[in-house]
């Protein structure tokens, strides 16, 4: 019966991976397209093609069960966790109270007399609003953001990379990692046909990259890691990838997620001197995704920033490979995802095209003030000698610590089910096991218009209330499956979660096999 | 002397236009081209395009100035006045109280037992949070807004339009209203060459609007306002413009903005109807931008919706025509432009379609979410048996009717001054005065190649600090010049300011006549 209800959910769905069709839509009344002048033809072809699977079909399915558990009706499961998405704050992870406090105070500066809040944190939010107009976090930025904050960055970037000069003029801070990279792209691409930007994304990749180069009407030129050797990248595999898109288009832009998402590898330093080699030769401008950079869990690895490498492989490099590198409140320790704060960081861009970036940053005016506020904490946090030192590093190191012990336990109790392989978690949020999907699975899929391994996350859905996203909606090899969850729900809960998970693939193997 | 440091700015700056050249571009070493991937010639053609005056050469220019002051180099004036941009804390504007409590409630939830907090505003933290994943600020929320929020909103605007019904679901919180505004015309927008999607907007417009159609390579299609009757848009005007854009494209968006920027006319009910029959008649998609709802001044104006007014004309009407309409934490009497929080509604979007939306918005994850909670305090603020209402109101008021003065002041000052004729400010926060340049300083613009009121504000700027924009900026009639200029200084500095304003003009006519 409930297999039933999966299967005429499908079924009313057709292909769930068109959301021309999704139930959101159909539960308003269909009126006619006639009377439209904005419809599925019409629209914006370039939109339309955009696929994200993290907030995808799954994604409004998980919702509806949310509802009907709401309404009462029984399901095998009494809540859906949602492990789709880096969103910790949602599964439970606490704001660290230092970077609250500063933002609380430039929210509402009467508390700057307020006992309650300690020295280091009021000298901060103090410091912050005197930049800004009216000293005011209700005034527009510059379009840039802050002056101090982008000071604040620079110096975060020297200690972070061992005292290699970064300069405030370059750092501009974005509205979360997302847009700064969006607006990296859309400055990028031009040309026509066989002119057409070519934009190099790893696969798997995180579905952003191929959204923007979808709405960009950019060629999307695929890599792939390296699944038997731990998701590396690998220099060759570029090589092949850029000559064969040589043929249809003009690669110019080399998208790097490091550590990576969906895969959670950690990118060795010979590996992105490899990389940064590869870009200086064949004429790539580089973007780096580091917002994961805080997120290293792995004894074996370490963070190196493409910034430090640069600069290390000497003025050769350094002064001539065009690179913006990313980051982000949504992840490390912090997770505040809400406050769409971020920043990048862009080297060796020539000043007129710098000009122009600025012209197009100024039409959106500035980034979210409160989420500048944000991102100075998470790049100027209290120093040993300030009061709020302790709780800071103790609620930092809470977050990391846990983080680190769940990357293990996943890797660890994925590989004990049979039909699932894990590569270990190095870094970032995310596992990304490869799951076997028998073909007859494979085939009931296909009746249903569904890629497989959405046919598999769909039941798994139904069947135990876990979202996760299927693998196709970040690129896998033909052939192959996945499924991203993060790693975010507390460690019991994410145990009860593995053993659903394993009990699913257990019952799913038998019924297909 | 100062003249001539003037020229030679404009000299070494060539076409203060074009930002390609701008003072802070050269201001870097300029590296040889041949080694960059990135550059002007090979960035995207459409974002080259981009023009937004609001933050362009002249604001540049003002920063730089700025600069200089600080560094104690003398000049005529002692501060530069940013009246290019409705930033109206960076004037001096206080935040309203219960805006700030409520979102520092929200940002620091510790606050919640404070005494000094009141309750209602408590209560209003309280439930944003609940709908907050984690009960946190720092979650995503769902890609359209947090839900209760999104209630908050219809219901506000049911309140406003006198019981007009309105849906939660054809909501969407946005990043400030630019963000809602270029995502509903980045849908729109398709078609190549005579096919291409001509977008109608008003001249003069905000810049906001022709920065995206050249972004989205669609038709800028002008229709203009009648400075004659107090900047009133005329049905047969439409009709015009339509007629002469179908000739080269295919016009299917009509913008207007109500009221009006920079023009402050605010429209009649019967010009409403006129609007919306046109659209309906000739098939185009409404775009209404209300941010400035709450900013009427004059006695004899009342602010009335798009959506009201269709309502009004009957299902014909509010069952067909497709319009969005948008608001803003920005302006209003709250004036938190920092948060980048706004709203849009749209009405009779094809379900298709608005799935294609909200997947399209799913890419940016959500809007900052302080942003969310500051709107909704602007749509659901203290009602009359609420503790703080007493205070809101004092607040709102002194800020509205503040401003209603020095739209008269402003309108009255200018109207002294020969050769500066400005007509009646009855909304929104700008004056938009037409100004006379004599003959001789429209050739010795054209000599400096640059627009004649370019060259007649960036002398403002040099002589006496007052940053305004010009005229071409916006749009105007052909061998008109205006320049706009927000109202929002202080009184007296308000007052000092137009003396100064109109002492330049007396001196600039002396000069060039």
């Amino acid at each position: 019966m409930r297999m039933r209800s999966v299967l005429r959910y499908f079924l009313r769905d057709r292909a769930s991976r068109l959301y021309s069709s999704s139930a959101a839509a159909e539960a308003q009344a269909v009126r006619p397209a006639r009377d439209r002048i904005l419809t599925l033809q019409s629209m914006n072809p370039q939109v339309r093609a955009v696929e994200y699977a993290v907030r995808g079909p799954i994604v409004i399915k998980a919702g509806e069960i949310e509802k009907e558990l709401q309404q009462g009706i029984k399901k095998p499961f009494s809540e859906v966790i949602k492990a789709n998405i880096g969103d910790a704050h949602a599964m439970g992870q606490q704001p660290i109270t230092f970077l609250r406090q500063v933002v609380a105070l430039c929210t509402y500066p009467d508390l700057l007399d307020d006992p309650r809040f300690p020295q280091d944190a009021k000298d901060r939010a103090r410091r912050i609003l005197e930049s800004c107009g009216g000293q005011s976090l209700g005034s527009y930025s510059t379009s840039q953001g802050i002056t101090c904050i982008r000071e604040d960055v620079a110096r975060y970037i020297e200690r972070r990379d061992g005292d290699v000069p970064s300069d405030p003029d370059n750092i501009y801070l974005t509205t979360g990692a997302s847009e700064g990279i969006a607006n990296i792209l859309k400055i990028l691409v031009s040309g026509e046909g066989r002119s057409r930007t070519g934009v190099m994304i790893p696969i798997p990749q995180y579905p952003l990259y191929s959204a923007a180069i979808s709405e960009l009407n950019a060629v999307q030129v695929n890599y792939y890691l390296d699944e038997e050797h731990c998701w590396a990248l690998d220099a060759s595999e570029l090589r092949r990838a850029l000559y064969q898109a040589k043929e249809y288009c003009n690669p110019k832009v080399l998208c790097i997620i490091n550590p990576g998402n969906p895969t959670g590898q950690v990118q060795s330093q010979r590996c992105i001197e490899e990389v940064i080699h590869f870009a200086r030769e064949e004429g790539l401008f580089l973007l780096a995704d580091e917002v994961y950079q805080d997120n290293v869990y792995s004894q074996d690895c370490q963070f190196h920033s493409f910034k430090k490498v640069l600069h290390e492989m000497g003025p050769e490099y350094s002064s001539n490979v065009e690179l913006a590198s990313f980051h982000s409140t949504s992840k490390g320790y912090t997770g505040e995802c809400g406050y769409r704060g971020g920043y990048m960081e862009v080297l060796n861009l020539h000043p007129d095209v710098k000009a122009q970036l600025v012209k197009m940053l100024s039409v959106r005016l500035c980034p979210p003030v409160s989420g500048q506020a944000a991102i100075d904490v998470v790049v100027n946090p209290p120093q040993p000698d300030e009061e709020s030192y302790q709780q800071f590093i103790q609620e930092k190191e809470a977050v990391l610590s846990t983080l680190a012990h769940k990357a293990k336990l996943t890797e660890e109790l994925f590989n004990q089910v049979p039909g699932i392989r894990c590569n270990p978690l190095q870094g970032a949020m995310y596992a990304f096991p490869q799951i076997i999907i028998p073909p007859r699975a494979v085939e009931k899929a296909e009746e249903l218009q569904m890629a497989p391994d959405m046919f598999y996350c769909m039941r798994l859905l139904e069947e135990t209330g876990i979202c996760v996203v299927p693998g196709s909606g970040f690129g896998q090899r033909e052939g192959t499956y996945h499924f991203r969850m993060t790693i975010l729900p507390p460690v019991e809960k994410l145990r009860l979660l593995l053993q659903s998970v394993k009990d699913f693939h257990v019952r799913f193997l038998d019924e297909f096999s």
